[in-house]
């Protein structure tokens, strides 16, 4: 990919991203919505203006997942998250075993074989805590209750989605699965986290310290972001994922007293690559594979939006698990949990690449995903309106707002005036 | 590329550009120094912790160079830079023509043929606008007469490279070229430029007008690199250069009054992709091609030093036509046109693509392009320091400075205490 293109993309991407964002919001919507719609519309189903399978493209935006979970790390009190984690757990767990079950049903109910049965049902089991926690905070709601169950859960049945994904490509690959091979693989990822977390908050203070004693430009910055880099990295040598390794980071440095400045430091710069995340999305989607009046893709139709209500059913059923010592709002739990995002693509995009799924079944899971994705929003919205008016979904969301475009809407009003 | 590697290089690139920024700082030279040394110490010649030929990584660095002249646009008061256009136009047509001739001198000399010398003399002709803006900024000197002589003439010489390597591409493809083909090219680069700068100096503050009235996070921000990216485009198109359209945007949004605002927004961003451009310059120079202990490469490293003899005694010679209505340190300018960088390695990498050039060879140019930027920034230092006491270096620098920047250390000093 050449400079040029690279520029191409990148207007096409802001362009859909901000114009269609700011519908969003005018109709009372959070902007991500928004940001998505604006990918179908530049992407394959639309004026075909990005690939969105492009590696470069890919890469960007997987860049933006990461420094998002890095942020929503740094913004969440590991206290709380443990407060709330049995409940996380218990979510997490049947949040994953029941879309499985419910999907794999699906597979079968058509006579699937097997192998694509499973794929179809390991599809179905991770929240993409992207795109849950970005809604959340779209609605200024990341610090209730309910939020830290659903992020909680969203990061533990991550890690779950990737064990799945480790023992699923074995099967792909015409491998033998063994009891002893998946325990460890088990262990592997869950461990990473909590040795991540427990050496990141012994070292965080001392790489902050070192810091002031620089005198390079931004040392804060770039002390903080290659940390969460080296974490990232780390746990994708450890088997588990990427994004997993920037929320420890985040986790870590959320304990330093300079939490606030590193925040300040990397929203710039993560609000440049996250949009192209969102946008990506849905510039994938490929409606034309799902049109009803074609009998050769209607079955693909009927397959995904099953899989979707599968899907949705699941996370729902799996939201009354959770139990707190204070009172939840567990229908709101559900409702976090549904959308489905990166995990489910990566699944779908190795079962096509393994020649296990069809363009057509590839085409059903993007559905699902499409419609988990766009269903949630709203309806967290209608749920949550009545703590949230419309001046704090503006003003306070954390992830997409910062010091900087506080003080220039001020001078904004000031020259209006 | 994964972005496992990617996370890798950047954790690499931004290593190498810190520590070794750090240690020229300490020793009272400009970072970008530092920040090309580092990558050679990560590079082929060294940890081989970096691909510069990867893909992305060099459209990447094309982004940062991209962003630094925007924001040297954006610094740049177009009447000022007029003012010196004659001192400019002068310096740029000389210091094009005589290194061109030397270079193609040196080409003959060992009895090379001649298109392989007209490509030699042509890989000599353009001033890196990029490495010498950033030594400029580094020593807090960007505003002096001499510095706009200097940015005029890089930005003149810049499109007189690219109009050369247009008609070499053809040369080098086997084509003829005629004189009306020729100056059809010449005028369309520098028509570009005269229309980019009307057309976006009419737009540019309607556009600025319309952020106002958005209620999308960090309107300004995202309006303005979408400018700058859009005209860059264009830029490409007409047959010019991406850093072109840049550059020309920052001037027409210059004379915005949101510019300092602008300047705030983008700087962080900046920050980030900048070092991987300098970090990939170091990290593709290879050291091996040029060991004098090899008979085989010892001949490519005397033709890399005369070319980078010729190099320097050419754009020295040139800095003497300058002649503005005011005394400039004449000597200053010619120095500070000796970087070559980006043009004169896009030159080399066309000719070894093509064929033309060997392995060894296309190491002479690299060889040239490392000397005359190493040479430049001590020398400049060592000229300019009456002017610029060690605090105004560290502090005043206004590309690598950002306001938060300031705040930072402000706060480090209150934490020290």
């Amino acid at each position: 990919m050449t400079i040029t293109e690279l520029l191409v993309a990148l207007l096409a991407i802001f362009a859909a991203a901000k114009l269609f964002g700011e519908l969003a919001r005018r109709i009372g919507q959070p902007a991500v919505l928004g940001e998505m719609v604006g990918g179908i519309v530049i992407g394959v189903s639309g004026l075909h203006l990005i690939d969105a399978h492009s590696s470069l493209i890919h890469v960007l935006s997987e860049l933006g997942v990461l420094l998002l979970l890095f942020l929503i790390g740094l913004d969440t009190d590991i206290h709380r998250l443990l407060a709330v984690g049995r409940a996380s757990a218990a979510v997490a767990v049947a949040g994953v075993l029941l879309p499985f079950a419910t999907g794999y049903g699906v597979g079968a109910l058509f006579a699937l074989p097997t192998t694509i049965s499973v794929f179809l049902g390991a599809s179905l089991t991770a929240t993409s805590v992207a795109i849950t926690a970005r809604v959340l905070s779209d609605l200024g709601q990341l610090k209730s209750d309910e939020s830290q169950v659903i992020l909680g859960a969203a990061v533990i049945d991550d890690i779950l989605g990737l064990v799945l994904l480790t023992l699923v490509s074995a099967m792909a690959a015409g491998r033998k699965i063994t009891m002893i091979g998946a325990g460890r693989t088990f262990g592997i990822a869950f461990g990473f986290v909590a040795v991540a977390i427990a050496a990141g908050t012994i070292l965080a203070p001392r790489l902050i310290a070192l810091t002031t004693r620089l005198r390079i430009t931004r040392a804060l910055f770039f002390t903080s972001i290659m940390f969460a880099f080296a974490l990232a990295y780390l746990a994708d040598l450890a088997g588990s994922a990427v994004i997993i390794g920037a929320f420890a980071a985040g986790l870590a440095l959320a304990r330093t007293d300079r939490a606030r400045d590193i925040e300040r430091e990397v929203y710039p710069i993560a609000q440049f690559f996250i949009p192209i995340f969102f946008v990506s999305v849905g510039a994938a989607v490929d409606l034309k594979q799902l049109n009803p009046f074609n009998p050769a893709s209607r079955q693909f139709l009927v397959i995904g939006l099953l899989l979707a209500l599968a899907a949705i059913a699941g996370k729902l059923v799996a939201g009354f698990t959770a139990f707190a010592g204070r009172p939840l709002r567990r229908i709101v739990i559900g409702v976090g949990m549904i959308p489905r995002g990166e995990v489910g693509l990566i699944f779908a995009q190795l079962g096509l690449t393994a020649g296990l799924l069809s363009a057509g079944l590839y085409s059903s899971v993007a559905l699902m995903v499409m419609v988990t994705t766009f269903v949630a929003p709203p309806l967290l919205r209608v749920m949550l309106t009545p703590e949230t008016p419309d001046e704090a979904s503006t003003l306070s969301d954390v992830v997409t707002e910062t010091m900087s475009d506080v003080a220039e809407k001020e001078i904004a009003e000031e020259l209006r005036q």
